[in-house]
């Protein structure tokens, strides 16, 4: 069976089901303009643990734990999780996946892991090699800014472009069955299309979304081309942390390339804070386009509110010393095609 | 089409081709028993980089190259390069995947990367998503032991458990079909088990293959367990860098849980080096079972000289985060299952 349409785009002829998902975040995440969507909110980032790395990987644990209630399923039912986070050697996902018992492959696609784990996943289920399967993203505002930024005590300041490390998690769950209790029955992943690594030159680890833009631009334009459509064929073309800056370099640069995004397009960094909560360019993290999917797009997919999105999580590959040894920061961007079904129960 | 057979084995009934492989090397690795079989080694481990960063990425993107040109291909006919590296972000497989302009799907397994890659690779081949795809890993002495250990300039000493890090890169090439020029046309992969991240408590960061030998072990017994089959319809069961004092750890837990692997046990880490060099245990590192599967076992399924083998890479799952803040190391393995086929032109 050929399941490949132009260069870079997967289909699915079983179409995935999304039979549940979940997200938990912390305070700020919740007070900002999509804070009734997600599941909970903890008040306390620490979760009652002793350090901020063992906090992130409750919110990766206790956000899997509940995708599954909310769908009738134990843990211990899933066949494989897939997911990762941004610590060095995504310990947050590999402790998690040790106090899950869930047969688990580690992804790096730093934020764009979400569209990484759901393209992986839909693959496993799609081909009939596991079902359900768990696909996880999670990031700490306190574990990113010591490891990639300074310490929290130094209280320094940040760019106008800088956007805020999303302290979250966000899982779905995907399946080639519906499980009887399951609340969501009418969402399923159609296709999604490979991103390449893109890197046009900036070095300005202050201005990810820059960094990102032109990933996004290219994987936008190789998807509409495999497939034949335009953005008029989606309600929402959903970008996963750009900020407000990047989510302007995108839509210049799609325009450039003769595509109009202007009414179509959703950044989750953009949405995810008020402005007047003051977090510059908004929101970033593999968590942020997480629970944005989990918390706020699915349920308006669930509804039929929306009925077809494009949903690209987007990374930034540099590391620490790679800033350090004067490298631009290349980034890259997987698109995931979602779509309201009806019939829900067949 | 179900692909999936006991608890966590996946069946290719496509049986994806191995049809090409390449394997870059350092010095101190050709000089080892296993030298000979490596295509390329590098006598100066910078590769004439001014960073071993810039080196490690160099033999990456090397053995890419090699290995579709030792296949009749071009870097460009790549469908999709799945891979990743030891260091913080993987930074040595983004800015590769960056300069081989190939759609990438960034994994972080630490030493079990290999079979990681491998097991996705023959997913997307098997089920007619991509074809040909490149599954890598890659690994540097010198960059692993500034960021997981000491400043190569102190001249620590390590303890008799230790293993040194593998230099090199490791690539194999997986297509549903055989193209003309392929120089290996009798390889396949007939299927995989995914592994669970096993933790017996383990803290040492000085004895790795007593951290990884448990999920080894786990992921073995489930395998054969899956399978309904014994060690003795594999003619080697290979492990990626257990190093000697681990080898020695599974085969007693294997016998523990009735399983005999004496006769069909090998370890990359425990033969890559002579005893002569004096590298305590033997070697690590995602390099390690990269390169002693593409430059030694593979020329041997080829010929014939070995029908099946069982390729486990071993990957430990911690930071220098979670060391420091106690935790335990936690390990975790995939296993591939490799066969000689009749007919290579079929």
């Amino acid at each position: 069976m050929n399941r490949q349409i132009g260069q870079r785009t997967l289909l699915f002829p079983n179409r995935p089901r999304v039979i549940g998902c979940a997200s938990i975040v912390a305070g700020a995440e919740a007070e900002g303009p999509l804070g009734t969507g997600f599941d909970r909110a903890e008040a306390d980032d620490t979760f009652g643990e002793d350090s901020f790395e063992k906090a992130e990987r409750r919110f990766f644990t206790e956000t899997v734990v509940l995708a599954c209630r909310k769908s009738g399923l134990a843990v211990s039912d899933l066949s494989a999780l897939l997911g990762g986070d941004l610590l060095n050697q995504i310990v947050t996902a590999n402790y998690a996946a040790r106090d899950l018992n869930v047969p688990f492959l580690g992804l790096y696609g730093a934020c764009s892991t979400m569209s990484e784990s759901l393209l992986l996943g839909s693959v496993l289920v799609d081909a009939g090699f596991r079902s359900p399967v768990a696909c996880v993203a999670c990031s700490h505002f306190s574990t990113a800014e010591r490891q990639y930024r300074y310490p929290l005590e130094m209280g320094t300041t940040s760019p106008p472009t800088a956007q805020r490390t999303v302290t979250g998690a966000g899982c779905l769950l995907l399946a080639d069955t519906l499980p009887p209790e399951a609340r969501y029955r009418r969402i399923r992943v159609a296709a999604a299309t490979l991103g390449t690594v893109v890197d046009l030159g900036v070095n300005d680890i202050g201005n990810m979304g820059a960094a990102m833009a032109p990933a996004a631009c290219d994987t936008i334009l190789q998807h509409l081309s495999d497939m034949g459509c335009s953005p008029a064929d989606y309600d929402r073309i959903v970008t996963g942390d750009l900020g407000t800056h990047g989510s302007e370099m995108l839509k210049e640069l799609c325009r450039e390339n003769g595509v109009d995004l202007s009414e179509r397009h959703f950044d989750c960094g953009a949405e995810i804070y008020a402005s007047s909560q003051n977090y510059n360019c908004g929101g970033s993290g593999c968590g942020c386009s997480a629970v944005v999917l989990a918390g706020h797009l699915l349920p308006l997919l669930e509804s039929g509110e929306l009925r077809r999105i494009l949903f690209l999580a987007t990374g930034a590959l540099m590391s620490t010393t790679t800033v350090q040894q004067g490298e631009t920061i290349p980034g890259i961007a997987h698109a995931i095609v979602l779509e309201h079904t009806e019939g829900g129960n067949l």
